[in-house]
């Protein structure tokens, strides 16, 4: 049994090693061409860095199911399950694309001033620019991925799993601000909604490439479930590391959940635990709360064992995530998909 | 020859007939779900009307393809080239939808209070839930597109239609908000930003059936290039109408383009002809323009020959579009299509 560092590590040099490869990727799927200006704002977000999880988990799938040695081979000709090749890194760069469209949009839904440490698209460029830019990115997702040169009906698989991840993050981020004045929010309607806003674009991610190379539908399902469970862990944990991370590593204010009436697992716990949530802090302003009244909702928050609730969900959920996987080849691969699954709940920011 | 009321009621007849069948398919494909806030929002602009020209021209040139009555054929079961069916009234129903999209996110970059006579849908609801209509607008329309039953092959090609399509509106619309700064912009110029941001819908409006039924790759280019020739007319005479429609019967502030400094191709043909264009109208906001002053401007682009040149440049291109029909089988459905060519330069608003 390894450390939890080591294994971050060892998960954060991999997933470095792809990370290099797919920023490379970008320009090449998305150059800079007339209106230059647009390209630039769609460009802005992506260029300004992200982990590039989903891709990794994308392209790590991939490997696994091809059941090579992991960056041996070629991703941009990775052989199918049929003799043809299949672009793996334009599937790839299309899940991150959608990704940045979403972040995009939901920036300016969120009138949120920063993203990844630089200014939100919206305030870098203008509205206008920001909405344009977000829709150039979701259209030219479906472009990239006709870029695969997957056989017509893998193609169409994929287009389609595409689309219905899409609609699906809408429905989730429309339930997401409906939440924000219920009170009565359950955890089976959370963790729904975290299942639709985060969840399916991991979940496509990882099934893409047993689309795109042919695998059995089984095969499909499996890799599917694995990153709607990890998707929504990461979610969940992403709520616990609202709470519990220093406001300059968070590079936002701690709390800021809280403070904006945003539900996680957390608060939906202590609700129904007899927490009155709202009285927690006394602003909607996250400019205006103060560390120690941060403190004091987190000192409640753990009383009623919230977020311990919300660290073993995510655990579970993790844990079911990787059992999913036992339908592939065992190989240093499939040990990467893991590892990210882990580092998804133990991340500290 | 027919008087141009009669051919207008013709084709009226001819687009209502169709427009009912788009209307009882919106819903099918469109239903209100969960959460029924997005799908509503997403269903306000298709539901408050619109004459369906988009949707005519694609079902029309369905029928020209196939050759057979008009109407006679059931469009949700169309019959392809080659022994299979195709629900053609899905394609239909998705450029529409595409369409609607537009609609909302250009009403928020611009800010448009009304639209189809009610309210613009950030307005009837809110900036949130508009942003999120329009996306969820996008990618339904590739589901609905998915659903057409085409084979694969044909269905590929139709995403990927559907995709560079949606991709060019954004360049062109970003173009449009560009030129609002130029003053130096050039009927080529002001061509290519129409091309774009109006005329690849109506392309690929009037190239799908022939690309899901199967047709040669020479009658999908016909197609498309007709398209794109209305497709440009019409923008031209929607220029036109805004300077010269009364504003009740507009729907909006007649000679709005001119106070906002949008490019058309009148004030550029006016520009090069020594018209100082910005000193047309003193204000830059609509509500403050008086009639008189738009008249005054309107005489003076008259002057120029400015107008003339619009009228004369959309019928060139409406009588070019129209001789591209000529890859058509000789029928019904393709004199229609010839109708709607003459009634987008011919309508009164």
């Amino acid at each position: 049994m390894t450390s939890p560092e080591a294994r971050e590590a060892a998960v954060l040099e991999a997933v470095g090693e792809r990370r290099e490869l797919v920023n490379e990727a970008i320009p090449e799927e998305l150059p800079i061409r007339r209106p230059e200006r647009l390209y630039e704002a769609s460009r802005y977000l992506l260029d300004a860095g992200g982990k590039r999880l989903r891709p990794t988990v994308l392209l790590a799938a991939a490997e696994a199911l091809a059941d090579v040695e992991t960056l041996s081979t070629p991703y941009r000709e990775f052989p199918s399950l049929n003799d043809s090749t299949v672009d793996m890194m334009a599937a790839a760069v299309s899940v991150e694309v959608i990704q940045s469209f979403t972040l995009i949009h939901d920036d300016i839904m969120d009138d949120d001033d920063l993203r990844r440490g630089v200014p939100a698209v919206h305030k870098a460029y203008d509205l206008e620019t920001a909405i344009l830019a977000g829709d150039t990115l979701y259209s030219k997702a479906f472009e990239i991925m006709l870029e695969t040169g997957a056989d017509h009906e893998r193609m169409v698989q994929a287009l389609d799993i595409l689309a219905r991840t899409c609609t699906k993050i809408c429905e989730g981020q429309s339930l997401d601000v409906s939440f924000e004045e219920r009170d009565d929010v359950t955890t089976e309607e959370y963790l729904e909604m975290v299942e639709q806003k985060t969840a399916v674009l991991y979940a496509a991610a990882a099934c893409l490439p047993a689309i795109l190379m042919g695998a059995d539908q089984d095969v499909v399902d499996a890799l599917y479930g694995y990153g709607l469970d990890v998707g929504r862990a990461f979610q969940i944990h992403d709520d616990v590391l609202d709470l519990t991370v220093p406001s300059e590593k968070l590079g936002k204010q701690r709390g800021s959940d809280l403070v904006e009436h945003k539900q996680t697992l957390i608060t939906v716990h202590a609700r129904s635990h007899g927490v009155d949530i709202e009285s927690l802090v006394d602003t909607t302003d996250v400019d205006d709360v103060t560390e120690a009244e941060i403190d004091d909702a987190v000192a409640v928050l753990e009383e009623a064992g919230s977020i311990d609730f919300a660290n073993e969900t995510a655990r579970e959920l993790v844990d079911r995530g990787k059992e999913r996987l036992e339908v592939l080849p065992e190989n240093d691969a499939r040990t990467l998909l893991f590892q990210v699954a882990d580092y998804l709940i133990e991340r500290g920011y």
